[in-house]
């Protein structure tokens, strides 16, 4: 299996070195992985003068996974658009057709004091939700910024995207999110505005014929309006969340946050031959980079997935799993996570536990 | 001053009903008031074959200001599209121009435990929200649901929107906003995506443009997906929030259940020159519909937003919102946010009670 390690910006290269010493550890015992490492976000536009140098993306398409810290920082928000740092992330979902994104939010019991939540609210809290990440209004084409003439005379700029999902985009999705709920609880809500879109009409009917495969899951609807009070007001009705790209990347952003410790939370992006993408759901956060202070479990808890989706190896997720629940079980606990009584440890640190742990 | 009465759909007539008593009392106090009653949603549907019936429209453009209960109810689900309860409110938006929808959501002290957040991350919360109504991808063309050729061969179904915004749509919401932002904390956020969205860049461009002309307010940026985060992890780091229509509809739904009492949020919707029309934030709650049940706080509050934007009469304002507040301090909850210790009322004599404080 190979590994295409892409550290990208930020904290993004502290974090992956954690999770390759948990590989590393792992081929030690007799798994054969091969790793490779390159540039992408700010750093590819460093080394290359792209947010995704041809290199990288070659490396990207050879290799079996791809594993991404995190991309983007300050000093580069003010170059052109398309050589800003997450335009290199949108290009390699896209290259890669990296249509499911699977964003769990779960919570750990032993971090429960973290969320801005009532405990009784998120206590036992496991929500996935499957965005779909390569269509919607983020790929939709004719966009842009023109002068048109203007209602009161004159002209003036619009500015204009394409919100748009082919049937064949909604059924690979579905078909995803079928199958993961039919692992989990057996519930699905898909989530769009068809009172309004369109659209999301369309991706309505679809998930609906799509669910005729897989009778014993419990297919709903709900329009994205009310599944973000919902996440809100009573998260533990959800079991498995399928939407768009654009509501995906709010409501699983929102539902990151209902356990408070995103630093905990990883992700796949998968394409039709399971092949992935695995990273953290938070950002590079450039305010701590470098300082050996940030939390790399949510990117261990992304070679873990990797496991799972990829390598189809659950014995060795699992492995990587439990070994995060001890090193929270034996009290360690980086700056984001940590609290009276806990133990205070460095990103580095961290990793060792959980290397130790496996 | 004239106002056109739409009961609605559901729990709508009751709750306007009380709405109603309020302004009919300060009439007997002397206030000019005209009140006529027509249908819309449902109910319009029911009477004229049309969610927004003609003599609806004209009632609505003749007075100065409109009363909006709630619409929609199943028993209009599968009605064709067009002819749905919802197409009834967006279209009255759309002809009456009322382009600044403001939705506070704000934490009333002694109905704080109903929130599922923790009392310290609500506790004096009050945000409002501009959110641009009659904009964005809701109303942008070209829109449908087509055959096209599918990428694989042979064609397929796609269903489409346009998410569009011109520079004077956004100057316009956006001096409301500002103004708004004025009279509040001067802490004004626009909230949109333009790291992916041409839509979103123009937005942002324009708000800058316009921040010009308030130096006294504080403008600040911020993504969709992390403003749905931070309205979980810390809602009172925001004063005012502007931002557009869809992201608007998913995000003001969340702020108001932040206070875990939406039953208690009214909204405006402006045109140019103050018009408006007045409704309650939550929907027509098919379930209680017609038990006297409902919390008709929300309505009544909408009258006093009434007051304030298109009367431009902020006494008579906080003259029925201290009532409010009044019969709230008394102990009075209808079902939706009474707890141990409180005393149930009907939604009638919620509506008595705040009257009688008046
Ligand atoms: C950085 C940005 C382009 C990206 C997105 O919007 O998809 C991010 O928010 C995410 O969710 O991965
Ligand atoms: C009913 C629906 C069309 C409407 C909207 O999406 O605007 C509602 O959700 C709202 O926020 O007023």
């Amino acid at each position: 299996m190979k590994i295409a390690v892409l550290p990208g910006d930020g904290i993004g290269p502290e974090i992956v070195a954690q999770a390759v010493k948990v590989l590393e550890a792992l081929r030690a015992d007799g798994a054969k992985l091969e790793m490779e490492t390159a540039p992408i976000g700010g750093a590819g536009y460093d080394a290359a003068g792209d947010p995704l140098p041809e290199a990288t993306l070659t490396l990207a398409r050879e290799a079996d996974a791809v594993l991404l810290g995190a991309v983007g920082g300050p000093q580069y928000d003010t170059l052109d658009r398309p050589l800003r740092p997450e335009r290199g992330l949108l290009r390699i979902r896209k290259e890669l057709n990296l249509f499911a994104n699977l964003r769990p939010a779960l919570l750990y019991p032993e971090l429960a004091g973290a969320s801005s939540l009532k405990p009784e609210v998120v206590s036992g809290l496991d929500i996935m939700i499957v965005r779909e990440l390569t269509g919607d209004v983020y790929f939709g084409q004719p966009r842009g910024i023109e002068v048109r003439p203007s209602p009161t005379g004159g002209s003036e700029r619009v500015g204009f995207n394409t919100m748009l999902y082919s049937e064949s985009e909604v059924r690979r999705v579905a078909h995803v999110a079928f199958g993961i709920a039919m692992k989990r609880g057996r519930k699905l809500c898909s989530v769009e505005k068809a009172n309004v879109l369109e659209c999301s009409e369309l991706w309505k009917e679809v998930m609906i014929e799509v669910s005729k495969d897989y009778p014993e899951v419990e297919l709903s609807h709900m329009y994205v309006d009310n599944a973000a009070m919902q996440l809100i007001r009573a998260p533990k009705q959800f079991d498995t969340i399928v939407t768009g790209n654009i509501f995906g990347d709010i409501l699983s952003d929102a539902a990151s946050m209902l356990s408070g410790s995103i630093g905990m939370l990883p992700s796949a992006s998968l394409d039709a031959h399971d092949k992935g993408m695995y990273e953290p759901i938070h950002g590079s956060a450039p305010d701590i980079a470098g300082r050996n202070l940030a939390n790399p479990l949510a990117t261990i808890l992304s070679a873990a997935m990797m496991y799972r989706y990829t390598f189809a190896d659950l014995a060795t997720a699992d492995r990587i799993e439990n070994a995060v629940k001890k090193v929270i079980a034996q009290g360690l606990r980086t700056g984001d996570i940590w609290t009276e009584g806990t133990r205070k440890v460095s990103c580095s640190e961290m990793g060792d536990a959980v290397v130790a742990a496996l």
